[in-house]
């Protein structure tokens, strides 16, 4: 059966700004649903203005991966969706942040921490390195690729020591930035990929594309059993006093 | 200038329970405090049913490590503690989190994730073993330790993969429990220890207290700049667009 | 295509102990092959007393992930074939190390550290708890799984701190042992796993066959360009002096 | 007691190239020497060209941390000065591994892989980031700090994932690099720091100096027992039979 994928969007740039509406006619979510059916994928889309934001137990119980995506409207994001998709991705749920998710709601709360970072939009150039050339996530890859023109996210990115660092990305401007991190929450796997600022065609790029790719099946939900609550339990073994 | 700990207790268990009175009379959190006292540290005790919970900003302000016990009264902690604790946390106040302390507010809300674990009260002792004999926290250790009573903590406890694993409990009915936890959070750093279920005397036990001593060393507020914000950066490179 | 395996045995034991031969008849590599074979791979055995131990290039052309069995004749392993699997690894070659492969001459050169740990051979049962549920080497797998009878491996185990821990076993006589660990050493993927001692008939147990199944599948070879020289590398920007 | 380092330099490169000479006239040990005991530690230098390279038994007896700087000559560092120094590294002494000893016969030993990067000598400068805020090795500095001009060594790093990753350099080139790396082998802590080609006054720069002189501290022996042989154990719990 095909990996079951939904790509969030909170769907807000393409509505008020017609440079993003330019480039992604059909949502910001378009070419990554596309990308993914076309590849032996099931993919389709949810965006912040669709009832529940488009995440009701329904769609996440046909969601194996969730991809996120926002920026101007963080805080529109009900706590109550929050805290359905946290259960999910510790349940199992792969979830995959993209760029400014970096600071939506759900990737904080998983994260424990500020997830801050620098930034500046001046139209530069970003070489993603791959520093994990074993890494699933980077396969197919060369050494790096490069977006022709991005927003610059820079160190110190304020998130736990990732379980895996896949890509570091360098800038003309002279910042890196930590650009692929791969974490286990829970039964879920969470994996944070920066690039995709709304006024740059990112995600159409073929190497993007691949990447996103590889991390929804690396995030596909795997393992062993798992539960939320924190059960009193009886001994494996017959108990008994030490010897004195 | 010496370590200055503040050691915080609930302190409820005490009040309420003559077997925990018993064993500490005092409240759990004194034979810390006078342990850390006579061992070059400044170290006061902070109780729930202080005002704002002993963790007024002018304590807090006095504080390189803080010290986490708390069981029965999780819900009792005030959200706007628990925010400026973590915010503490994030600029580099140390915190060691003890025993029960797995299911604070603050430390459910650094880890990201429900913190569960298996459990069990059957005073059944503990072998603490050391999987990282060069860490500081293992400092002065044996390959292992014992706890000669104790509640039963074990897999899967619910947390992120820690940045170094220290310790691993064994217990005779059958379980392991990664019991010597430490993190990075923000500019911070974060341990958690199991041991310490309030009807034992484990905060008696030379082994206990000496971790806990190399922990707060390990915790003490150090390192380099870091800031809460997102800022805007200019570029720190004289930007041109790319040879063609 | 299928994943290409190569189960690596010793196949020392097989000849010499008719304890072991009653077990593993057809040498202690059999079931896994057969296993592999019967679940979709195309697995093969090779083993020390073959010309070049079987792993010759052609060979190793042939073999995406590799498996490694030794105990009493790890001096005996050519440090030319140790060479030749060592470069395959970093070039991306899975390795899975099994049991007593821990003191292999392969694997001690891709640990850097003495590898050495606590043993006894005492028909103790042994309990392997998952700590990580969510990784795929743990699929299937329940909160934990049981050998009926082993020998024991306990801590402190001398290996580098994995990159992901995913088993902890427990033991009767008191021990515990991390006996499921990621690494990755250059593009390639190294799991290390426990259970095997050659006079139970672990390779039967249905556990034991799904985790090594499902580390094969994440051992095969993924992931991005790679190198095993140090090139002088040109500038991929304009180089310009400073402004100063 | 103050920390006793041992400085240890290849110092063949002062010999040979004026260039060299020039800025080291003393060697290139000689201002890490006197700054580490400019402040509290008592250190002294040791050369590939002294009697069993300045490494004797009685040397290491006294030395906590051991520093190593090589580039043109580690083929002549014999393989039982090697083998004496892992196992000290094991046995808890500190190693900081400095610039072009990546390709060190000990580093590479304690690795594993092949410790090969990129490299180009184009006179840039190098801007190192501290991406670990809290970490004690990035104690007082700033979020980063710049090379006023150095050689290049960019990604991949073929080394293990670290335990701790400190630093990442930006170079004008546009390749970024790993250059500060915390590992754990044995009871052994290992720093790898990249600064420090031999014509550029590196190791006179107060911000290099500090990290150094911080990862001494971090990388003093400390921690719990520890062996390097793999005993047989007796049980410590009263073995018997499961209950069936």
């Amino acid at each position: 059966m095909s990996i079951r994928v939904t790509v969030w969007n909170e769907g807000r740039h393409e509505q008020k700004h017609p440079a993003v509406q330019k480039v992604y006619p059909n949502g910001l979510h378009q070419p990554i649903v596309d990308h993914l059916n076309a590849n032996g994928f099931t993919a389709r889309a949810a965006t912040l203005d669709m009832p529940e934001h488009g995440l009701t137990e329904e769609v996440l119980d046909q969601t194996d991966v969730l991809t996120w995506w926002g920026h101007m409207a963080h805080g529109d994001v009900s706590d109550e969706i929050v805290e359905r998709v946290h259960q999910r991705v510790l349940l199992g749920m792969g979830l995959i942040v993209l760029h400014s998710g970096h600071y939506s709601k759900i990737f904080k709360k998983l994260m424990g921490t500020t997830c801050s970072l620098k930034w500046r939009e001046a139209d530069e150039h970003e070489r993603i390195w791959v520093v994990n050339p074993g890494h699933p996530i980077a396969d197919g890859l060369g050494e790096y690729f490069e977006l022709p023109g991005h927003e610059m996210y820079g160190e110190f990115f304020d998130v736990p020591t990732p379980d895996e660092l896949v890509f570091i990305s360098w800038y003309p401007g002279g910042e890196v930035f930590r650009s692929g991190l791969c974490y286990h929450r829970g039964r879920g796997k969470v994996f944070y990929f920066s690039p995709g600022h709304e006024t740059y065609p990112i995600y159409y790029q073929q190497e993007v594309l691949q990447v996103i790719t590889n991390a929804v099946k690396w995030a596909a939900p795997s393992g062993a059993a798992y539960r939320l609550d924190a059960p009193n339990a009886k001994p494996l073994e017959t108990l008994k006093k030490r010897e004195e």
